[in-house]
């Protein structure tokens, strides 16, 4: 019997890392995890996760043949193979992964940010199997973003492009505090958190009733805002309204800079649908130069939202493999 | 005795069309020109600019043996070899020019734009020769931008990547209409025309003394403006560091989404040295995570500004030949 080909999708979070099986076609055949934070050294983790891997292979049998590791982790760097500097993550500074990971396996080891490896999934995996110039834009609790061109993942020089949750909307002082220190990046506004900002900035602002005032900041989560909105509130209609402009006006600059066939909206926010599509399609087209009006597709990710992480890095391997 | 390869490089402007035989270390071994606006029909210009260049390789000799031709143009679309909508230019619509050009020579005829021309001038035969990652802004008369990845010209899906000068300084209503038929872009805050607008806006908000006052917005150059800056005038620096301070907030874009080891700037504009280079650096900076700071370098072109336009069409020719 011919061994079936897997690559290893490992999605290195700040209290679990999933890991799981993929094939070419993006059918996941076994997940397990362990728990990221019982590990303070990266050696222990990784041996563990190793060994995890192993025993879980073995349940499923001797029909699979892994051909490498794809890891996705905050601030993974594609280039050199680290983490650097990751704030949710128990290890500090410059943390050698891949170097590590190889101690077990003579199989490559590719470790990249979590927006790239969404990117890489799209396009081995999902709606951009065609494409060879796109860009997938991942909305959860921050914005991230990463770019594919000529086929290609960009990593940049220092393997950190495709940072668009970091860039200012306006120059000049921003009242909107970011978590990286500086303010009025696009993620404080085109992200779950951003989403709950703006209700809040526009409920002090406004008159209007809506149901959502009952309820204190840390309450609200962005499915409140999503269900409110359905139901035709208004403050929460103009809360998404607000983000999905935002967004839109940047991807602008994004269509402007490396003319891609298609975006995809990946993530929590995206499922919201019309309410995001609709603003973020109308200011982005407002914003483009003639011509590339009409001519760029906002489309939403192909990648089912359960398990993509571990799709997305086991992505990074066929990427290479072929 | 052995031919030396050479490259035709053709910058073709809405009133000259310039060319040059230039060897693989960016020699201009002879150059002439036309003029574009004598010549309704693409097909008789591009026959009559044909046997021009023939006629000036006669005359430099048997030495030499043409390679290929690089085509600067607005509006240049690589990926097609055409140049479209270009405004300035006699020829209305979608100009076929490499086919057009490819009934007289079997050679690769290779066009795009100005800037992207520029970009690949840079890493052909100026300061980008050993790098990978890096972007060229052209400031002129307007802005264009270049954007190499992994040592590639970005081209995009439809072959118009890189227009920086295009994107918006700000979501919302903005004052100043840029030649595009929108309003806010960049390029009419940083180029030429757009440091004489902020000289006027700032003159207008400011009761300060300057020489500049004199001088109706028709008079007034990006020269006069330079040495007025030079010689202490206060408005004049203004102008200078607004336009400084605009480029640099959105060179911060350019390098969260892809990263580079370097921007270069170049043309007029670029000449003006700390004028412009210390507030695009101090707003670039201000404006970037904290991953990127201190890491790109922003240098000035290592291309004459005389003739950079032939080189840089030149250089297509070479980029492909290796």
């Amino acid at each position: 019997m011919t061994k079936k080909s897997v690559a290893v999708g490992i999605d290195l979070g700040g209290t679990n890392t999933v890991f799981g099986f993929v094939d070419r076609q993006g059918n996941i055949l076994g997940e397990d995890k362990i728990k990221t934070t019982h590990y303070d050294e990266i050696e222990v983790f990784v041996a563990a996760l190793y060994e995890k891997i192993m025993v879980t292979a073995k349940q499923i049998g001797n029909g699979i043949n892994i051909i490498g590791y794809g890891i996705g982790a905050p601030m993974g760097n594609i280039n050199k193979g680290t983490i650097e500097h990751a704030a949710g993550l128990p290890w500090k500074g410059i943390v050698p992964i891949s170097d590590v990971f190889n101690r077990h396996t003579k199989l490559p080891v590719i470790v990249t940010n979590d927006a790239n490896a969404a990117a890489v999934g799209e396009m081995i995996y999902g709606g951009a199997k065609d494409m060879k110039n796109f860009v997938v834009i991942t909305l959860g609790t921050g914005l991230g973003s990463g770019f594919v061109i000529d086929g290609k993942l960009v990593y940049g020089n220092d393997g950190f492009a495709g940072e668009i949750g970091h860039t200012a909307i306006r120059p000049g002082p921003s009242n909107r505090e970011c978590g990286c220190g500086r303010k009025g990046c696009l993620e404080t506004y085109v992200s779950a958190t951003g989403l709950k900002r703006s209700l809040l900035k526009i409920m002090a602002d406004s008159t209007q009733p809506s149901e959502l005032r009952k309820y204190s900041f840390e309450e609200l989560d962005a499915e409140m805002i999503h269900d409110a909105a359905v139901r035709g509130d208004y403050l929460a209609k103009r809360a998404f309204r607000h983000t999905g402009s935002m967004l839109g006006f940047k991807l602008a600059d994004v269509v402007a800079h490396t003319n891609p066939e298609a975006i995809f909206l990946f993530g929590g926010l995206a499922l919201a649908k019309d309410l995001i599509f609709e603003p973020a399609k109308e200011y982005m087209e407002e914003n483009l130069l003639s011509i590339y009006k009409g001519k760029v597709k906002l489309l939403a990710s192909e990648l089912s939202t359960q398990n993509a992480a571990v799709l997305g890095a086991s992505s990074l391997v066929w990427s290479v493999k072929g």
